[in-house]
C-alpha cells in the first residue's frame, strides 16, 4: 500500500469526523469556544473549513458535537421551553431528570461532567455552554435578563447534579422525580421569572 | 547516623503527625468515614492509637483534619448557628462567603474540592463531610429533618461554590455579598424550614 494510501481520509470517513472532533476539543479546551475558529481545526485536522461546515454545520453545532454529549440539549429542552416562562421550572425539570437518570444516557453524561471539572473545563462551560445552550434557552423562553437568570438556574441544577448523580449524597440520589420537581421546581422558578434583589 | 536514627519519630513531631494525617487521608478515601478506625490509621502510621488521639482527638476532628481545609468549618458555622433556625440562612451565606472569598483561604479550599470531586471523593462527603459537619449543624439550628433539609442545603451551596469559584461563571463570580445573600438566602431557608413535599 502507497504512503498517499494509508494516510488518505475519504471525506466523511469515520476517520475524518474523528480528526475533526479531536482538533476542535483540543482548540475549544485551550483557547475557550471565543477564541476558536473553524478554520484553525480544519487546519489542525488536515481538512478544508468547508468540509467542517458541511460535517457539523455551525461553530456553536461543532461545539456540542465535541462535547461528545449522548444528546443534544438544545433539541431536547426546545419542547420544555414551548409554554410560558412562568411555568417553565416544571417541564425543564422533568426534561433534565429523565434524560439524566435513563441508565443509557448517564455514563456518558458524568464522562462530560468530569471533563469539565479538570482544569480547562471552566472555559468550556463560560464561553461554550453557557453561551450556547443555557443562556439562548432563556432568550426562547422570554424571560428579562436571560444573561443573569440562567447562570442562576445552572448554579441550582450543577449542584442537584453533583449531589444526586456524581457525590450520590441521600436521600438526594433516590427521591423521585415529582419529589425532586417538587422541591426544586419553585427555586428553579424564582430564578427564571420571580424577583430578585439585584441591580 | 543509625536505621534507627534515621526511622525514629518524636512524639509531636511534624513527621508524626504528617504520617498520621497521610495514613487517614488513604483510610478515609478507601473505606470511607463508617468503614476507618482510628486503631488501623495508627497501624499504618507505625504509632499507637492513643497517640492519635493525643494529636487530633477525636475521629471527627481526625477527619476535618484530614481534610486539610485552611479553617474547621465546625467552628466557623457556630456562630453562625445561635440564633433562630428561622433566621439562619442569612447569617450562614455571610459566614460561608467571607471564608470563600477570602484570598488567602480560597486557593486551599478549591483544592479541597478538586479532591472530593476526584473518583473516590464521593465517599469523603457522603460518609464524611455530611455525617460529621454538615447534619450536625442542622441538629444544633434545631431544624427537623436535619437529615433532609441539609443535604438539600448542600446541594444549593455545592452549586454556588462550583458556579461562583471553580467555573467562575458571570455575573455570579462577581456579585456581592449582600446580592449573593438576596439570592440565595431565601432559597437556602426554604431548605432549612420550609415547607416541602417530601414524605
Amino acid at each position: 500500500m502507497s504512503t498517499a494510501q494509508r494516510r488518505g481520509r475519504r471525506p466523511g470517513s469515520p476517520d475524518t469526523r474523528a480528526a475533526i472532533l479531536s482538533a476542535a476539543r483540543e482548540h475549544f479546551a485551550a483557547a475557550g469556544f471565543g477564541g476558536t475558529t473553524i478554520r484553525a481545526i480544519a487546519a489542525d485536522a488536515g481538512v478544508d473549513a468547508a468540509l467542517v461546515h458541511h460535517y457539523f454545520g455551525s461553530k456553536d453545532d461543532l461545539f456540542v458535537a465535541a462535547l461528545a454529549l449522548p444528546v443534544d440539549p438544545r433539541e431536547l429542552l426546545t419542547t420544555a421551553t414551548l409554554g410560558p416562562a412562568e411555568q417553565a421550572a416544571e417541564p425543564l425539570l422533568r426534561t433534565f431528570l429523565s434524560v439524566w437518570d435513563d441508565p443509557g444516557l448517564q455514563p456518558g453524561l458524568l464522562a462530560t461532567v468530569r471533563r469539565v471539572l479538570e482544569p480547562g473545563g471552566d472555559k468550556l462551560i463560560r464561553e461554550g455552554f453557557l453561551p450556547v445552550v443555557i443562556i439562548p434557552m432563556g432568550e426562547r423562553l422570554g424571560v428579562d435578563r436571560p444573561d443573569l437568570r440562567m447562570p442562576l438556574v445552572a448554579s441550582q441544577v450543577i449542584g442537584l447534579i453533583l449531589a444526586r448523580y456524581v457525590l450520590r449524597i441521600e436521600p438526594i440520589a433516590s427521591l423521585g422525580t415529582d419529589e425532586l420537581v417538587g422541591i426544586y421546581g419553585p427555586v428553579v422558578q424564582r430564578y427564571l421569572t420571580g424577583d430578585l434583589p439585584v441591580q
